[in-house]
């Protein structure tokens, strides 16, 4: 017989009650009956600025207590037709990127296998390679949408292949993405190099800068990007600095001149219809979130992920 | 004789000095000749997230030391046409609503019985109920206008009939608000069922979501408030959380895809004609407002509401 | 078979790893074979100063994490002689104390009823009276040993008889307690009246202030404890606010004057073997703890009394 | 007939109730049948290193809501017995110290001449030299009890005589003060010059260091104060970096090494039948008490002192 | 032979590592082929609200490490054809505005003179007039470009000439800016006169408040202030309350309804070409700013600055 | 001709002036006549618990500057004997543990090589492995001082080598350090097995707990120290949280029932003629010390270090 897991109601128990899960859904291992594996990856350990994003997952659960369940932009309550779990957090091993990067590939193949969708919840953004890693192996190589400020294409950092500013230069490398589907968007700052944009698009990705995407507008960023994709398997990733530091200060390397939640939210709808196969939301880190703000967003976006693949499987 | 009172002169007394007051008007407690009476409800306990809203009243005051009296958008110096005071705080008992509601009613029929509007500061959005029993009783049903992000129309949580997202429910059931003349505007969230906001239309209300609003825009939701209001004897509530995260993380129960400072002053401006006859301001949460702007921003939206009635009584 | 309940290994999953329950222990609704139930009571209605010891339990529990299993005090690892669990939060009903009273006392049955110590983590003070309710009925009158900066036994706030002020004027009159088997310690800050600490021994119950027991010292202060309960079946309570500010700066109604960490560790190593059959550990308000310190220390005294039970059972 | 001034009644009137005058005495400005006259000298232009004491006085009034009106350790109930009042803020100058010094002088004469004793809440150390001004040409040169960890008797800093790191040094030369009935408790810190303390004792005054305090312990100190001051008239003055940033971290300039809250108030106790015409309590920054126990300690000093005051009129 | 001064290469020293100078640029006070001077006034005394500013010069340079060396707005890596140092702070005296008027003239002056261009780090506005009066007997009246929410152009404050809000009054009237090539843009807040911007106007200024650059947008706005100032030498004094506080919440006086980053990086996009000789950015307060969002902000502007000199220069 | 290094004099130069170096000592780089060198490493990846001790050196100089340079314990103004400076940060390589231990290691050794005794400010407690390995080879096995309340023995975590748990186990095991001449004092907290503390006397060196050390006082525990270590060459390392989270919040991993900043600089006065040929000071992490007193207390150790020096040098 299927399982049927629900979270919390929150009319009957307040929102500030009991063990901190996403959402209040279920914490389950056994992965039978799931179609989204909610899972955290509190590692930090690939961070170039400001640490503490291994407290993300921790954050993003407690803000995600008052999130209520019918998703009204996606106009479905995701729990009343697929399964939705939390997992709990990976076992990573802190200071340790290779390591952890095997664990990561080994926890996400659990839940790919299981015929789960897993949303990642980081920890910094050098542990997406791990997760494309599984997803590729999987699927092939996948479809790669990048919502972010910072391209991490750079080949290495300090003499070092692995950091957060590194994986998609390495998923490119390793063959996980299909450049030709791949794109980033919101990518802003000030570079390294004047080609620092460039750098991606070498790779083959085509890029949207802020700049562009404060010219076009959200509708159009849109388009392009499901243009780009197609129906094509996708992973999806989110750098929570995509967003505008004064609607999500809590992360470890912000740049000015972002988007604001609004905007974010439009922009994930008008992309509601990819067929994503894999997601995360990473480099919330807490200790610079005084006011829960970014946490808050970030559960939201969460659960806008849900809701894509609960309208795929309804 | 008529009396005059006339809030500190900040260019003789430094802005910080003195004892805090709403704008450092006087602390009045007889209300003869009064207009504007701002007074405090300190009461939280109808709180369903994080507390800290008994706070608010003294948070505002705080901030509100820095706003100037000649308020440029309504083009008035209020001070210098009616007599604004501050009459402290209701005492209410924490911990007790329906006892709360007793003496909320009861101060406020004495500042509308005193010919003065009352702008009371919250405290969480259950005390508006107790305020529109008390302006009811003056008035006869009144029309009702209510920024928020939430509707508060939910008939009861956890089997009990008060606390802060009930009232307005109650507010209907017990004719205080007409809803033919009651408008809510800035809903948005994800919801506990998908007809969410159709409860308030059942009970009658006009809802303009913020999804809407950002679509309509600042003057044509200003337009349909006019519109549905008219010139009817009105109660105006606004929730801090109708203003984004981003601008006043000091609340509660914050929802992300909210309204710009700007926006909202834009908006109050585009309703000052409204014939409003009692207003209040909730839901500021100190401890989430570490950098003191919800605060702020509160204060100068209650100089907004002072304005509406200067320029009215002048 | 008897059921083997072990907390998470910190030398093999990092301590930030993990769904959030106190010490990583395993949640569990089921109480068979459960020595110890460590269970959060979220509610912090019946505050009168500070609001927010609802989110005491999520605290506590986020910085138990880092405690290590082997009591170094205490000379014990409870773990490896009792099964200790985390059962969540009771769902409480905020702004309503009686009603939540009834929850309290029931949920603390049923810990009692399976043979289980319950650990309480409050939630403001007001919540022992449930806890003692269900333990009397269990038990009978309690031998009380009662750590704070107040005596909680005012009569009445407001009118009206429950607060976190009052819990122990009505355990006593309700008969729960045993007054002469009874004891508070650590009283200290400024009183409502003279006789202020005079109300508890008129009402039977033995008092040392924390200026008596800065003269006596921590042996002594022991010492009389252990004499004034005997060998009786006990509830133990203990609120943060025993602790000095600079200690235990998270929560309600700090008073200075008080006990330093170490000082309160040493005196709860010298009442360790008390026959406890119910603890509480109450006030802790985290947005008043910006650096955890208080969570922290809490967490370290609920593992206290975790072996407590431990060298009784094992 | 005399006028009968009392705090609210926090069993009536919830504590976070209310304008926030000191302990919530009522607020005038007519002096007559006052004894004790609270006010606050929000100045912080003279400060030499983290500014931020011109919020001290509205932090102070804030959590001295919370002190309850019986004195324990002085055992008095001091406003069944004098006319306690807030006389709200002195309009200083920010910027422009010397003019600051004036309106200090003028004000604080105002309340000495109508029979009261001033109690100034600071505002930086520097204020106290205006105080002295009134006070001696009142009262001719004072003894004097400086609790401090700086001696602020340098004679100029940056080339200008008045910082708060120089009043004591003018208040010596201007003859304000006796220095034979002077006396400067809990020095401490690193210094300019190894003869630091050296200055003081130049200038005639005793210096008990933290080091010889923390040797002698508290008893002993307070004895040396006594008898160093004897039955004189007597300025007290008490800067809250007496006290050790563990207890009393938001102030300007932090020592470490210095006293808990306990010490502090024992020594407040140990003398408290001096014959003191003024005190003032200074350096309180709220920017650096994020748990406001620092306000809080200063409110229950401020308690002390009006206890002083108390038992010498009763 | 030219000097040659690079900043650290961030790919091969972490962004988080080493002495914290102006984008790791050198700290060098030999002024010899240096083009843009950096330099830190870390006063505060003139603050009429909160202060704190003294703090700015250092978070400043605290965020500036993160900020990449490529402009990407600017198009130019501009230490690749100026040279850029940090020379430091000046020794300003706290507490004595006008002594510390002369320090800064001084100070200003010795950069002018070598030829390079001073960016002044604030310190409250209040530094502005000292800067004005080098940069005025080096280049004779200057065009002046002004971004604020408030003119300052308030002529006396408590009866004295100079505070904060003052110094473009004195500007004027000492000849220092050419009023006929002078513009003040983003003004807004109440006022304490009807005539608040008019003031300004008065002074011959030309004001673009914020209601109208919401207006007529950033585009627009842009050409007004080219327009206006045309190829004058022209000094830029940049105050971060222009701002809105959602994104620049770190500052003395904030006022609600401003600018995001977004727009203000765009506006000074759109003013790039002007001929600048002196600039400087004030009023960031980082005891507000627990995110550290205005500090980084303030440093791109800082950076745009430096570009607007190496566009003029290479 | 010998050069003279002196710290920015605080009577001219107001304390929060200048480039934030050590005490405002020279940043220097050439290590000629330098007898003492600050110098940060800024690393935190081999944390387990709480990270961002990669900002303890820029904090610790931060507070640094309001030290003054007369030591008033140690009897000296180290400045006017020995050359003291700020060589910077090392750019360790955030994410790699062994390659930091190598650069380390080789800028430790140019600091031991020049003559000058290196004080390294943390960065995690692992890079006290890559220190002692550059001071071993230089001056061979060392006599060992240990303040910390963690052993840091443990052989490996997660199944690797290097974390901040473990570097003392490695230097035992790579004869770094002489356990005959080795002491670690303040041990306290829980452990994961009941002979924690035994590992380190397994390996042969002392253990004072912190138990042991409340009972024994501070001046027997000095005592000690010294037999222990007599008149051999000696590393001293410092780990923040052997002070308790009262006094020193802001690191990592707290413990309570610590030390007092005035019971701690008692104890190091008491070691003060030790024979130490390298420091450091460890594990302070900002973003958890709101109020700055552990970075402050941070920086007056180290200005106790400095005079070690001194007196032992002049």
């Amino acid at each position: 017989m299927k399982k049927n897991y629900m979270p919390t109601d929150a009319l009957v128990s307040p929102r500030f009650c009991g063990i901190k899960t996403f959402m209040r859904t279920p914490y389950v291992t056994d992965l039978e009956d799931v179609d989204v594996a909610v899972i955290g990856v509190p590692f930090d350990t690939a961070t170039t600025y400001r640490t503490g994003a291994r407290f993300g997952p921790a954050a993003i659960r407690d803000m995600s207590t008052t999130v209520r369940p019918y998703n009204i932009d996606m106009e479905i309550n995701s729990f009343e037709h697929i399964n939705v779990v939390d997992c709990g957090d990976m076992d990573i091993i802190p200071g340790y990127i290779e390591d952890t990067y095997e664990i990561i590939e080994r926890e996400c193949a659990k839940i790919l296998d299981a015929g789960a969708v897993p949303i990642c919840l980081g920890g910094d953004h050098s542990i997406t390679l791990g997760e494309l890693r599984a997803a590729a192996k999987k699927h092939g190589p996948l479809a790669f949408v990048h919502f972010d400020s910072h391209t991490d294409t750079v080949s290495s950092y300090f003499g070092k292949d692995y950091c957060h500013g590194t994986p998609f230069f390495h998923a490119i490398k390793e063959g996980l993405i299909d450049p030709a589907h791949s794109i980033q968007v919101g990518m802003r700052g000030n570079l390294y190099e004047p080609n620092g944009f460039k750098d991606s698009e070498d790779l083959g990705i085509e890029v949207i800068t802020a700049k562009e995407m404060h010219q076009i507008g959200i509708e159009e960023t849109a388009r392009r990007i499901v243009k780009r994709i197609g129906d094509k398997k996708t992973f999806l990733t989110f750098d929570i600095d995509f967003v505008d530091p004064a609607y999500a200060p809590g992360t470890g390397t912000i740049e000015i001149g972002g988007f604001s939640s609004h905007e974010t939210m439009e922009l994930i709808n008008g992309v509601k219809d990819l067929n994503v196969v894999a997601f995360d939301l990473v480099e919330v880190a807490p200790m610079y979130d005084p006011t829960q703000i970014t946490a808050f967003l970030a559960a939201n976006i969460v659960h806008d992920f849900i809701a894509m693949v609960a309208r795929k499987r309804k």
